[in-house]
C-alpha cells in the first residue's frame, strides 16, 4: 500500500535553478538539489523534461543554483515557480550575476549560490537528473536561514507544481473535511487552495488588493472549488 | 572560488537507509534521499560503495527508508551512522518488520517508512545513486517532526561521517579560532567536536558516565585535538 501522506516527512529546500547565457537565460523554482559526492563534490537537480530551463541546462552544459531565505518574496516564488520562460523573461528587472560558465544566478534574496558544469545526464522518464561538478560556492549571507518545502508548505501554505517530482494529485490524499458550508478557493496560477475553514474571514470579504500568499497572483485569479 | 561554507545552506533530512534480508540486513544514516519523479512515484538514494548496505541494495534491487524524528535516540544514529555493518549486526535487538520485497525496515524512532524497487544504478565514481520505484509507503506517526541535517548540525551538533555525499573536510572551512587556553575534544566514533569555547564545563570535568550527544560513545572514545 502507498500511503501518499508519508511522502511530505522527506525534507527538502527550495532553490532557483538557472541556466542559459546573457542573452537568453532562465530559471525554475526547484526543491530536489542535493549533494552526491563529496570527491570531487558533485550536485544533481532534477528537471521536468517540458521545463524551459531544462532545454537551456542542456544547451550550455552549465546551471546554478541560488538558495533563497524563508521570507523570499512571493514575486520571486510566483516568477519562478508557476510561469513558464517560454512566455516571459523571468530575469528582467532582477538582480543577476552571471558566472565562470556564463549561466545567470538569481542573486534577489539569495543567501548562497552554487554553479555546476553537468558531467552526466539520466533520463528518468518525465524528468532529466543533471550531475554536475561544483565549480563556484558562495555564501551570500549567513544570517538569513534557508526556505526549506515544509515551511514553504506549512506555513506559506504552498503546494508543488504540476511539473515538480514531488507533484502529489489531491485525490491521492485521505479526505478529512469538515462540514461547515465554508468554501475553498484555488489558485490558478500555484494551485494554492484559501480554506474559509481555516481561515478567519470569507474569500469574498478579502479586500481586492488582496493577493495570493504563495505566488502574488490577484485575487480574480482565484476559482472556487468544491 | 569554492567556498565550502555555502554548502551549509542546502536543505537535507536524515534516514535510515536499509536493505537485505531476514539472514543478513543493514542500514546507515543518509542525508540523501529524495523523490525525483511524481509519475511513477521514483526515489534515489546515494551511497559510498565501501558501505555495506551498497552492496545489499545491490544483491537484493531493492531496500527501504525510515524517516527518524527529532528526538530520535543518540544510540540509533549511533548505531547507523558511525558503525560498519561488516563488524556488527546493527539490527539485533531493534523494532524491524520486513518489507514487500523482504528488505527490514527499521521502526525505531521512525515516523514514516517507504520501501523501493531498484530500477536504475548510476555510478557516481565514490558513491552509487539508485533510482526507485516506490512500492509501498506508510505514515507511521504524524504527531512527530522529521529530524533534519540542519538539526542534527545546528542542535545536536553532528558532523557529516567521511563516506557521506555531503562530508567537508574540516580544514576546507574558514577558521574563527578565540585563542583562550580552551581545548577541543573530537569523538573517534562520529567526529562530533566538544569545543570547551562553547560550552560551560570542561571535559575532563564531565562525569565518567557522560556520553557522545551524537552517537553515544563513551567519554574514553574522545580524543583532544588541536
Amino acid at each position: 500500500m502507498i500511503q501518499f501522506e508519508a511522502l511530505f516527512k522527506i525534507s527538502y529546500g527550495l532553490y532557483i535553478v538557472s541556466s542559459g547565457n546573457k542573452s537568453k537565460g532562465n530559471g525554475f523554482v526547484s526543491n530536489t538539489f542535493f549533494q552526491v559526492t563529496a570527491e570531487p563534490p558533485m550536485f544533481a537537480s532534477c528537471c521536468n523534461k517540458d521545463n524551459f530551463t531544462a532545454n537551456l541546462i542542456k544547451e550550455t552544459n552549465a546551471f546554478s543554483v541560488s538558495v533563497i531565505h524563508k521570507d523570499t518574496d512571493p514575486d520571486i516564488i510566483g516568477r519562478f515557480g508557476y510561469k513558464s520562460g517560454k512566455d516571459t523573461d523571468k530575469l528582467s528587472g532582477l538582480n543577476i550575476k552571471y558566472g565562470e560558465t556564463g549561466v545567470p544566478i538569481v542573486l534577489n534574496d539569495c543567501i548562497a549560490f552554487l554553479e555546476c558544469r553537468v558531467v552526466q545526464t539520466i533520463d528518468l522518464g518525465t524528468h532529466y537528473m543533471f550531475i554536475g561538478e561544483l565549480i563556484q560556492a558562495e555564501l551570500v549571507d549567513d544570517t538569513k536561514e534557508a526556505l526549506t518545502y515544509l515551511h514553504y508548505r506549512q506555513v506559506r501554505k504552498g503546494v508543488a507544481p504540476k511539473n515538480a517530482p514531488t507533484y502529489i494529485d489531491k485525490s491521492k490524499l485521505g479526505e478529512n473535511k469538515k462540514g461547515s458550508g465554508l468554501k475553498k478557493y484555488e489558485c490558478t496560477a500555484c494551485g494554492y487552495i484559501y480554506d474559509e475553514t481555516e481561515e478567519n474571514i470569507k474569500f469574498i470579504d478579502l479586500p481586492d488588493d488582496w493577493v495570493c500568499p504563495v505566488c502574488g497572483s490577484e485575487k480574480s485569479d482565484f476559482i472556487e472549488i468544491l
